[in-house]
């Protein structure tokens, strides 16, 4: 029988781009939930985070800041700073183009991801911010 | 127990990059499904339209559809024009890079999202459309 | 009555960025469910791999492909290649941007995507790869 299981996560980042891996959290969450098989689905709340997977060494995660600097630079022009002056217009382009969610499998009890391959919060605002990403479990327990 | 229900959205969108808030409709289809805890998953039906979130406000949008015309420019070369001569090869790739899907989570029998976090579907399109948005929203009841 | 369904998808890709139409695959796998209306959820298993939707014609392949060297080339420097020297810097950069998964809606027991969307699977590796795609599909029998 098809149950559900929802858990909300803290994780505390610096100013942005920033990120860190909350692979342990959804393992931790997979575990409590007594779900087998299903998926996992999370999602960053507010505009200026965004959820993905990459391999979690130093090295990825310098060039991935980079890469989102380069797509949004925070020292340009920003539509969304002319109104509301708090300088993170670039922070709220970078987290719509990277998106606010991701969905991981569940099998035999266990989260279905590559050996290198972790789940990452990240922050993009122009400050240090506490971030909650919301994790809803579905399948089969 | 955990119940299912889909529900599909209509938006009519200029030329793209346009986008729109729908929110609204998400938050109507939470209510009309009677689920209290669980998610919800939104996908954009059609090639060129894609799905994320944003604080949605003029400066935002104008800053989002902005950056979304540099990662593909209306005015290059595309191989998809070349051969279909309809004047979208930015069109695709654009959507494809957003990615047509968003899944965020139910708490309370509301949207958890962030307060200035709104869901936006977005037409990449070289012309005006209206496009359908799937929600299907799974959870305990 | 809520039904869970899991399968596992096999696909062999050439040197990245190549992708592959996994449509057919993710259409058995919603005949052998038996699931009429609900979702289902795509993960690739792996940091160098992506999931996106597209129209499937040769010219949006290589328009997507330039966009994705666009947006991390393979030939500057990265920091993970500095460390790991097995030369794929830009492919964990590109994955990462694209993300690991999609959400796709199931009506009437058929995967409803416009009639010119597939969904793809995108091997961005500097070396041939054979990727796994995790499909979960929740809904009503």
């Amino acid at each position: 029988m098809v149950k559900m299981y929802c858990q909300s996560i803290e994780v505390s980042l610096g100013s942005g781009p920033d990120l860190c891996d909350i692979t342990p959290q959804l393992k931790s969450a997979i575990r409590e939930s007594g779900i087998k098989d299903g998926q996992l689905s999370a999602a960053i709340v507010g505009s200026t985070g965004s959820l993905t997977t990459i391999e979690y060494e130093p090295g990825v995660v310098e060039d991935l800041k980079r890469a989102i600097n380069s797509l949004a630079p925070p020292g340009i022009d920003y539509a969304h700073e002319a109104a509301w002056h708090d300088g993170n217009g670039h922070s709220h382009v970078q987290a719509a183009l990277l998106g606010p969610s991701i969905v991981l499998p569940i099998r035999n009890g266990s989260l279905r991801t590559g050996t290198w391959q972790q789940a990452v919060a990240i922050n993009h605002d122009n400050h240090p911010r506490t971030r909650i990403v919301e994790v809803t479990i579905v399948g089969n327990g």
